[in-house]
């Protein structure tokens, strides 16, 4: 039996808790069953250099582990004075996700940070983060056009993402840590709300799967995903 | 008037969430007003080097502020690269004080780390991470105790701090971020359940202060750290 | 027309040139068009601290571009003092890779660390890497049997890898530089030579991809792979 | 018997000696016993960025020690890579407490850079770096009005610091290494010439003190800072 | 006998491949026996800031080697987090001796980088750096004249370089890594082609040398360096 | 006229301060003119890796500026986060040098460490350090045979170094630091008693030298360094 007694093509228990912190500009706390990520939204006047006069906004976005978020305790990246390739890869893919939901032109010479600070791990941290991090992007938008610094919206669509794997070839949806960390193969999938994927993250390393297991995968994903997308509606529409 | 409708002598409103993550062997969430820390309490089978087989513990801190957790945006230590002095003067005095209450010979050899992480900052963190930094090492010795690898407890006394500050020659009790930033003196205090004095620190570069204006600090601190001491009891009663 | 006089669904001229330099135990540079990378493998007899003890071996890679190798001249990691995100990330992907393709116990308590440096950049140099890589693997292996340090190969499969993207719903095979920038979908393929997937890895900023196209992009890899596992298996035959 | 054949209430021989080298705008070696410090200002014409634009000055400090300048070899941070949180703790310390005795505005646009580099270590450097570094920025003062860059001194006080301990419940003044190192409280107080408090930290990892033992320790500190603005004085009047 | 079947007095094989790489202005792959180093010449139109507004240009080089170009694994300084004091004293040397050769004012208010890149080392690399790094800086040079954007050259001679050792009282010319590692001395002079010296680096941790030994050492390289000249004459004259 | 009233061929004064400082197991300050450059010797019972059971010793040497030694202020190293390549230069310069007048064999397995903290600067510092490094050196083995761990000294000579330089065809002894930022070559020379050359290094980004003009300024070196070595020599008797 899997943990939440779910089924293999079956969420964790999900619930989005929007305005969690003050100061942010957009804030949201996503439960995904044991995992917890606090994500931020910080809206900034300036754009990085590469963009600098081009008329052209950016949205970027950070991720880190609290040292006792895992199992056992994890050093502070602060302490080893880097990021590790691990937390920079998760925030690369982060970053374009978001990326893809927005019109940067639309948004303005702003910069916003979306910051992904993971308070407890049960795996799928980085696609909690994407949810939380939309959610919180909306909110920071919204708050521009309170303030009438925006018109419209430049979000386009709803972005979101869900982990699948594979294990004595069955797929799971929704991998907690105890099957992330035993399963053959290990899947990420982000969709637009239009069901087009963004990104598409497979690997492997206990054992290859052939193309019929991969589509096997995008199809399960795509069947689960709208149950997130409205997780994020019901609390933007509030 | 003061934040939170209360005079200068009075605290702002003191919630303990001790359970508050489930990996670590002790948590504790604090919410002093607006600021917010976790804290978590990690038990490592092993020593720093320079206590190396000598039969003693050690109990150690970690001090972090989420970005988004001010204001305004800070900049994420891990991708400065290093820790602010800010961060290791405070870290520095958190480990002190929690050493304080504690026989670390009793304690064997273990270390425990206490993770403060400021999910929401609005004055009184570095106080706030001690209060609650206490809880969670408490609790993580109770599950040391349960699980029968200590008899007693190396925990001798309770300890908690409190900030004050001096404006305008009138003392204020527990600033908030406003008051912090305007305040003339600023003193922190940790005491054990004793009501002696483990840590004192005060500082003004706006105004210095007298001797007499010194003793009625510790007056005031006096008087009002025993509701921090009950807070902490109760949770820790449960 | 594309670079090289080539149709969208084949690859630029490739060559392998296996003990291109002489210390490595195994070295090949390997052309594909205007991408050169020089990989070299270095055995060394140890493992990383976390397979201490336990009987197995280990295979890693690192990756870097010479400061110009591109276009405009990159900074050097060295000087910057930190691998950059994309480069950790390139490097975790092409050691996955290749450990995908051996067994870690018959190897035995070594650790071979595969070097890939970017000697002239045109696009695809991570797969490249992975290509060519993959022979200095082999090479050094042979090294070992020649010197009666391993009786039986470790490796059990070829594996190879091939970027692949979309432009305009076109699929375009092995990018160069320029289709690399302009297109709207860059997907990269790791095969093992049984036609097993080992990493699939897709993304898109410019325009979302559905699955009917993320299934065309599969079939189109696994239809020019064998091209390169052809090219491997020549030189290592010779 | 104490060191230097003093009492508990005395300090150890202290001599200041003025225009130790050449460079500097100012510069003060202060020797308190076998405690050795070299403090050089040095003046620039900017500020730093927080103060762009505000027509106000900034006095800032530094410490290091040699690494021989301990018992045993420390090693030189610029090996290390980093300041360690004690001399960044200190540095905070000495800055603020010079900044106390000099009106910014009146300095004009400048930022005065006060050096303290411990030649030998016995006890006490950072109040020696105070002591010392009020002198070289006093000198650095002077020889910008002596050039006619500034009509009036901005510095308001003199400003000077004493450590005290305490001992099987005895306080002892300007404790010397070995008194630092086996003392139950390790106090530091800063003081303006008005006798006013700029600075006061007590720390106590042995033995946690009373409110009266604090008020002791006050009285103590007060009655003996005369002796070092007397030997600032002397100096700077010559 | 020595490597390569040559005498005392005598280079290895030497072979200067100029345009090995497209991307650069400039680029030169030299070979001196097995030693085997890549250079390029990168030209950007700003200069170093304690140039800024001076009307003069700048070359720097920049030289790393390859982690297998030696016999055993070095580790790459990019995963160490800084260049090693070998790499920086030798990239220093690279580009003191290449601007011996080139009037700054002429040059204009650009800066040419040499990236010298190890392949292969077999002794000598920093004087093959020079030999090649020369050249690459004189196709970059004609780069700008093709374009109309100089002239006339600012290069107003050739520059070269060569190791020399002593063993056993014997003057050795151009040394191999395994004469590297065994002699007494090991010197290296940087000569214009007027034979003037430009640098002069001799170093004994085996045997001290007399002044005679150091006259006689210059002898030797004054009589050898003229082949190097001729090498770099004939690509460039091609 | 030059510094100090000498003529071209003159030292300036030279003063050898031994014990300035007490922990250090040997130290001396040197003042060559206004150049004061503070050592210290520390010996501790291990040796670098490299060394390990291999039955010898090891000395090294450490170089920093304090950041007011210099005209204008020089930032601080530990505050960059690195030390620079001149400094690393410098130092494997002295470490070479004091190495080479040593039996590391007779030292036994022991490391001595040379730090030498310029505490003002005029030209010349890093021949400065070698003179004095040596007399720190040998007052270090003294204290071993003091302490019978040593019975013979393993020092075999002494060492000693000089700077020259060359403007308008003449040469110049021991440079003061005006003349060192305006002559045409800056050449240093190390001996050993026995004038053998342990270090040779001269350069010329001004211009360039004759070979007779080098074999000249071997010659004044030799000609001067007898002074230096009784300097020393005179200090060691006492």
């Amino acid at each position: 039996m899997r943990s939440h007694k779910r089924d293999n093509h079956s969420l964790r228990p999900i619930e989005f808790i929007p305005h969690f912190t003050k100061h942010a500009e957009g804030s949201c706390l996503i439960k995904m069953g044991d995992t917890w990520v606090l994500t931020t939204a910080s809206i900034e006047d300036r754009v990085p250099p590469f963009l600098d006069k081009q008329g052209s906004g950016w949205v970027t976005a950070e991720y880190s582990m609290l040292p006792r978020s895992t199992h056992t305790r994890t050093r502070r990246e602060a302490t080893s004075g880097k990021q590790s390739g691990r937390t920079q890869e998760i925030q690369r893919l982060i970053g374009r996700s978001l990326r893809s939901c927005i019109d940067l032109k639309l948004l303005g010479e702003r910069t916003i940070t979306i910051d992904c600070d993971v308070l407890q791990a049960d795996g799928g941290t980085r696609m909690a983060s994407i949810n939380a991090g939309f959610v919180s992007l909306v909110l920071a938008v919204k708050s521009l056009q309170k303030k009438g610094k925006l018109a419209h919206s430049p979000v386009k669509n709803a972005v979101a993402g869900i982990s699948l794997g594979m294990k004595n070839n069955t797929v799971l949806v929704d991998l907690d840590y105890q099957e992330d960390s035993t399963c053959d193969v290990d899947m990420n999938f982000v969709f637009l709300d239009n069901k087009k994927i963004v990104e598409m993250q497979g690997t492997s390393e206990r054992a290859p799967f052939s193309s019929e297991h991969a589509s096997s995968m995008i199809k399960n994903a795509m069947e689960t995903i709208d149950q997130i997308f409205q997780g994020q509606q019901k609390v933007l529409s509030e």
